[in-house]
């Protein structure tokens, strides 16, 4: 079990715990925005955010396990899929966009961080939460028109897991298309 | 640029840098295997393998970058894979043993260890490549057959990215009917 693991249940809204944890994490994104990654190192991050490295190491354990959480943080969604009217434009527009932000630089860089300081799983395992839930809106969506919809469990597997695994893995010629394919392969066959 | 792809192209088999390599990867193995991956440090490891610390820092920049090159090393496949007489019993053996290994907690520990010291996606691109490497083998050896056979990449979207997906970001639940359905789910309808 992770220190930060073993912390996050003392997480309060409005206690000192989640004081400290947003100045931290402010810290993290404003170091990084006026200097670059190469500025996140645990005793600059502290200086900013007004704590001791200590603090920072007590409760992340490590710069991985804090930017890993910071990375879970920037990938919530801020708000439900846009509605186009039918699920093939739903599902079309949010793959689309999907591909677009995981795939830039800087979402690949989020998906890596999110992985990689989270010796339980729990953040990975966040992210792929935050994605299935912005499906069910999409899906439940479909549902109420009356509209024949997949499972969310098939959504995952034929269009979140391909297009993460290639920004992952083999993220060479991505294109809208690509998304696009993808999200027309889960659709129902037309009646 | 990472220092360890700038120092690449000076590897030569038999060479001083490749001894070097050998032995540091060697004192990797062993050090895990006989004490844990808390064992792992720059120094412990550089007393292993018979070099100084230094070596390790001008190759391969830090440990981070070490452990992903040992753990592409360790997931280079040893053999091709088992003919089985048929597309679908190849496929299907072929994903449920991937799903086996990839999907321990040794397995998962080698997928994290290649993504995250990657700064430039080469070692991860070497994963996916030994992956669509052995993919092929099967797809020729069907398509020798006689046998209609889908493209490699759809096998890459329809396979082997959901399991991977899955290992990385939602293991709960992973089974061999898992593995079996994805591989079906690709082969060509029966004539």
């Amino acid at each position: 079990m992770s220190s930060r693991a073993r912390s996050k249940p003392a997480v309060r809204p409005g206690g000192r715990s989640a004081r400290v944890q947003q100045a931290v994490h402010a810290a993290v994104r404003e170091l990084e925005a006026e200097q670059g990654r190469g500025a996140l190192t645990v005793p600059a991050i502290a200086a900013r955010a007004g704590v001791t490295p200590s603090t920072i190491y007590r409760r992340w354990g490590d710069l991985h396990e804090l930017l890993s959480d910071v990375a879970v943080e920037r990938l919530r969604p801020e708000s439900p899929p846009e509605d186009h009217g039918d699920l093939r434009a739903d599902l079309s527009a949010w793959a689309t966009q999907f591909l677009d932000e995981m795939g830039s630089a800087t979402g690949r860089a989020y998906l890596r961080d999110a992985l990689l300081g989270d010796p339980d799983g729990s953040n990975a395992g966040q992210c792929s939460a935050y994605a299935a839930g912005q499906i069910e809106v999409i899906l439940d969506r479909a549902r109420r028109r009356g509209e024949a919809v997949p499972g969310v469990e098939t959504v995952m597997d034929r269009v979140v897991a391909p297009m993460t695994y290639r920004i992952l893995f083999r993220p060479d010629g991505l294109s809208p298309q690509y998304a696009d394919d993808l999200a027309r392969s889960v659709l129902p066959p037309a009646p």
